[in-house]
C-alpha cells in the first residue's frame, strides 16, 4: 500500500508544478477536481470524466452519509469500488453542506447536530465521526471537519469559529491516528493509505488566517486547504487572502483552495501558489447552458447560435467539439434533451482540465506569466452573451 | 449516390435474414431502430448509440418540424449532418404525433390541420408537405402520411380511414416522384437516395388489412410498414394481424412493424415475417428504472438491489454491465442522477440490439425456432419485481 507523498518539480514565481502520489495513482498539480457530489459527476459517466483528463474527483461526505450511507459503501469495499472509479478521490468533511443544506442545525463544541434535507432524520457530525465516515468511504484524501460561518460575520465571530476549527482539526487528526494505529470498533477502514488535509479559516482577516495556518500546520497534515473563500467576498480580497495564506503554509505540502472558481480564478490562484482546486461551476453551468470557451463564456440557448455550424470552441478537442455544431447543441438545449447536459458538461470539464494542462506546461517552461496574461486577455474578449 | 435496395439472404420458417442498402450504409435485418425523437436518442450520445450496435435510428418528423424546423435542418445540410450521425435514419411522417400530441387537430381529405403542443402555432400537414419535410430532413427512409384513428373505432370508421390513408399514400408517392424527377421550388432535397415506405392500416379487421396491403403495394414503395398496431389490442390479435398482413406483402421488400414492442414481441413478430422494428420501450423504461435483462425485467429502484454487487445482467457486455454494480445503479437512480438515465438507456438498448443479433444468428443457422423457445422461457422466468 502506497501512502501519500507530494513533490514540487518546478516553480515559476509562486506557481508550482508538482505531483502527489496516492494509493490510487498520481495526480499532477496544479490539479482541478471535478465535483461528483453523490459519487457521480453530474450528467456524465466515469469514462467521460477520465476522457477529460481528470486525475482526481471530489465526492461529498454529507450526501453520501445520507444516501446510500457510509456503512453500505464500506460493505461494498469503499467508494472507489462502489462507483467504479479507479483513480484518486478526495472527500470533503461535510462541514460546508451541514452549513448550507442541512435543516435545524445546532453547532456546539462537540460537533454539528442537524436534520437531513432529504427526510428530516437526525445526525450528529463530530470531528471523530467525520473522520470515521471518510475512513469507511476510503477516499485518498480526507478533509478535517471545520465550522462554516454565515456571512457577514464580525471579526469576533470569525475568530471564535476559526479557533474552534483548529480544535476540531486536532480531534480529526487524533482520530485518524487511532484508525491508522490499529482496528477501531465499528470502523471498517477501506483505504489504509488515506491522507488527511487541514483547513485554514479566518475569513478575510489576514492575522486570523495566519494564526489558523500556523496552528493547523503545527498539528501536521499531508496537505492544507484554504476554506471560507469564494463565498461572495470581492475577488481582489479573495486573491489577496489566498496569496498571503498560501505563502504562510508549508512549502512541501499541497495547497488546496476550496470551491474556486472561474477559469480566471484558477490561473490567478496558481500564480499565488495554489496546487489544487474544485468547483461546481463547470458542471452546474453546463447544465444551464453556459459554456466556457477559449474566447469567453457563451449561453448556448442564445438565438444567434441557431444556425451556427461551427464547433463550440475551435480550440477544444473534446467529444462535443469534435462531433457537434453549436446549432445542434442549441437545439438539444432548447428541446430539453438530457444529452445537452452531458455534452455541455463534457465540454466545460474538458475546458477546465485543458486549462490545467496548459498551466502545468507553462510552469514547466517557465512561461507562466506570459501564459497568464494571454489567457486573461482572450477570456475577457467575449463577455457573457 | 447509392439508392435503396433490399436482399433476403436466408429464411427460417417465416423469419427472414437480410439487409438493406441506403445512402448512409447497410442495415442488417431483422433490425431494431432506437427512437431519437428530436434528433437525439434520449439520455445518450450518438457514440453510445453506435456502441449498442444500432445501424439505424428513427427520428420524428412532427417534433423536428416544430423545433428546430425542417428548413433550418435543410440549411445545415440535412438531418445526418445536423445531428452528427453518419448511419441510416428513418423518419416517420408525423401522422401518429399529430394524432397523439397536437392540439385542436382537424383532419380533412386535404390533410391535418393542428396546433403545436409547444406554442400553439398552427400547421397544415398534407401528404405532399409530409413528403417535402422528410426530403428536407434527408432521412434514408421516409414514411407516407397516414391517418391514425382514436380507439375504439367502428369497422366503418376504420375502413374509411384506411381508404383515405391509401389516397394519401398515393399523393405522397407522386410528390416524391416529382422531387426525384427534378428541382421543386422551395424544397431543398438533402438526400437524393431517400426511400419511401407505405403504411398498411385496417385495424384488427384482416379483410381491411388485406385491402390496404394490396392497394398500397400496387402504388409501389421501397418497403411496407404495418401501422395501427401495439395500440392496446390483445397481444394475440396483434400477432395474428401481423402474421397475416406480413404474408400479404411483397416478399422482396422489407416489412416494418411500427411501434413494437417488448423483447418477446420482437422475437414473435420476426417469427411472423417482420424485418424492422422501432419502440420507445427500451429508452423510456430505462429512464424510469425498468431494465431488461436476460432473466426478465427488473426495477432497479427496488430495495433488494441496495447491496447487490453483481452486474445488471451477467449475460450483457455493455458499458453499464461491464463497469457498474446493481447497487451503484440503484444509488444513482434513487439519487436522481442524470447518469442513471444514461447508464440504464445504454443497457436497455444494448439488450435490444443484442437480441436482434441473436435473432439474426439463429436465422442464419436455421435454429430460430429453438432460439425463440429458449428466449421466451428465460424472459418469463422473472416476473417484473
Amino acid at each position: 500500500m502506497t501512502g501519500f507523498s507530494f513533490t514540487v518539480r518546478a516553480t515559476d514565481g509562486a506557481a508550482r508544478l508538482g505531483e502527489f502520489q496516492t494509493p490510487h495513482g498520481v495526480v499532477q498539480t496544479p490539479a482541478f477536481m471535478p465535483v461528483g457530489t453523490q459519487g457521480a459527476v453530474k450528467a456524465i459517466r466515469q469514462r467521460d470524466v477520465e476522457e477529460t483528463g481528470a486525475e482526481i474527483i471530489l465526492a461529498n461526505t454529507y450526501h453520501l452519509l445520507l444516501r446510500p450511507g457510509d456503512e453500505l459503501i464500506a460493505r461494498r469495499g469503499g467508494l472507489h469500488r462502489f462507483i467504479g472509479w479507479a483513480r484518486p478521490i478526495l472527500t470533503d468533511s461535510g462541514g460546508f453542506q451541514v452549513f448550507s443544506l442541512a435543516q435545524r442545525r445546532v453547532i456546539t463544541e462537540e460537533g454539528a447536530d442537524f436534520q437531513s434535507h432529504l427526510d428530516g432524520s437526525r445526525y450528529l457530525l463530530t470531528p471523530e465521526r467525520a473522520t470515521d465516515i471518510q475512513a469507511r468511504l476510503g477516499s485518498d484524501v480526507a478533509m478535517v471537519l471545520d465550522e462554516c460561518l454565515a456571512l457577514p460575520a464580525t471579526r469576533d465571530e470569525v475568530a471564535s469559529s476559526m479557533t474552534r476549527s483548529i480544535r476540531w482539526a486536532d480531534r480529526c487528526r487524533r482520530r485518524l491516528e487511532s484508525l491508522r494505529s490499529g482496528p477501531v470498533d465499528g470502523v471498517d477502514v477501506t483505504n489504509r493509505g488515506q491522507a488527511q488535509f487541514g483547513i485554514i479559516q479566518g475569513g478575510v482577516f489576514q492575522d486570523l488566517r495566519n494564526e489558523s495556518a500556523d496552528a493547523t500546520s503545527a498539528i501536521g497534515f499531508e496537505g492544507y486547504a484554504i476554506g471560507g473563500l469564494s463565498v461572495g467576498e470581492p475577488i481582489e480580497e479573495m486573491y489577496a487572502v489566498t496569496e498571503a495564506t498560501s505563502r504562510r503554509l508549508p512549502a512541501n505540502r499541497p495547497r488546496y483552495l476550496m470551491g474556486a472558481g472561474t477559469p480566471q480564478d484558477l490561473v490567478e490562484c496558481v500564480a499565488r501558489g495554489i496546487d489544487m482546486f474544485d468547483c461546481v461551476l463547470p458542471t452546474r453551468n453546463a447544465r444551464n447552458g453556459q459554456l466556457f470557451t477559449s474566447e469567453g463564456r457563451i449561453n448556448i440557448g442564445n438565438a444567434r447560435y441557431a444556425e451556427d455550424d461551427g464547433p463550440l470552441d475551435s480550440q477544444c478537442g473534446c467529444y462535443t467539439c469534435r462531433h457537434h455544431s453549436r446549432a445542434y447543441l442549441r437545439h438539444l438545449f432548447m428541446a430539453g434533451e438530457m444529452s445537452a447536459g452531458a455534452l455541455n458538461t463534457l465540454h466545460n470539464l474538458s475546458f477546465y482540465l485543458d486549462t490545467m494542462r496548459r498551466i502545468r506546461d507553462a510552469i514547466a517552461f517557465r512561461t507562466f506569466d506570459s501564459f497568464r496574461q494571454g489567457f486573461l486577455r482572450s477570456a475577457s474578449r467575449l463577455s457573457v452573451d
